[in-house]
């Protein structure tokens, strides 16, 4: 059984305006043409850029490689499931039968775009500056939890740093391919250790990022088996 | 001779309260520390919110795909290096003499990065009500620009309709790889067509964005050939 929406807009602290805006949000793309997924791809990038200015404030001494990682780590699909679960708001969406009977109002990206599609909501039905504030404060214990210490260094640095305390050989890394269209390129590197016999295929929008994905897994790899 | 930033920032239309954000948005990092590296991250993400509440406006009956394939059309390395060389905003920089020495003041990526900077320049002066208007002015002509049309329907539907007119099979999509860590996979797709002896391999962020990369990949290789 659905539960009617003006419940679950009051416990997230909202009042609509025009509450057919928060029914749109909440509604699968199961039901048909009229459904949530435009008002997602508005709340998807008012979300990146209230977590993006969040940090920026929080951590002026943070540079932009440590920016990003935070942000990756609190706004990912994975993360975002985990607060619409914490806020019910499984129990509140409007899905097609098949969907619904799939346990589709379990599914992380279905619960992780519907609450993309509630910020896009609010931004449609009361502005900028009210759908800024619901973010941050939904978002407050995981803005306060975050440290700076884990994100400081990417992980080709911790890598190089890791073997260079040991006095080992630093890892090479060597391009493999280069693939796609120009401005939606995949690169991938590898990160190969000779001595420990190691070698690891990172993927990347960037050749720096396929080599900070590639020293990523080599630095799992690593703790794995120091264990 | 690096000119003035009081010159570019009139010809831009701003004004200021501290012109050290300005200035900090026009420097490179070869010029250490003090960069314009934060200002570029924050003003990616309001350039990315500001484009899709424009388009989302502009076209209220296109779908999210159509959206964010228009969003990318706008919004992406070369066009932002274009907006920027139209300001001559390349006259402006303020790079080291590495830099300085290999033209870095033409170069795609530092233009199109120093572009962004500005932007969250504007946040950090005037707010977001501000730098939205400054946005939407840069982009007038090009949202004005954009049709529908083109864009209505993506690659592998229109791959498949191409096929269908022409009462050839269908092309075939296969899932080759799916690599990287939970919130970055990155997906390959080979899209097939045995009639015209043809394979290609599309790479994207999820499976889907695959399938259309590879069909798109497929569609232009159909396009040279039908020349």
């Amino acid at each position: 059984m659905i539960k009617p929406p003006e419940l679950l807009s009051k416990k997230l602290g909202l009042t609509f305006n025009n509450p057919e805006w928060f029914v749109l949000a909440l509604t699968h793309r199961s039901m048909g043409a009229k459904n949530n997924e435009r008002l997602e791809f508005l709340g998807d990038s008012i979300l990146g850029f209230v977590i993006a200015e969040a940090l920026f404030e929080k951590f002026p001494q943070a540079s932009e490689g440590v920016l990003s990682r935070l942000r990756a780590s609190l706004v990912n699909q994975e993360s975002l499931a985990d607060l619409a679960r914490h806020h019910h708001i499984g129990d509140y969406l409007i899905l097609g039968s098949g969907e619904l009977k799939s346990g589709g109002y379990r599914r992380a990206s279905i619960l992780s775009d519907a609450l993309e599609a509630i910020m896009g909501a609010i931004i449609q039905d009361q502005g900028i500056e009210n759908c800024k504030t619901w973010i941050v404060q939904l978002f407050t214990e995981r803005l306060a939890g975050l440290r700076l210490d884990n994100w400081q260094k990417d992980p080709k640095t911790r890598l190089q740093e890791y073997m260079q305390a040991r006095q080992f050989d630093v890892p090479g890394y060597t391009l493999i391919s280069e693939e796609g269209l120009p401005h939606e390129k995949t690169f991938k590197v590898e990160c190969s250790i000779v001595l420990f016999d190691q070698k690891f295929i990172g993927t990347g929008v960037s050749r720096k990022k396929a080599e900070q994905h590639a020293a990523e897994l080599m630095l799992k790899k690593i703790a794995k088996e120091s264990k």
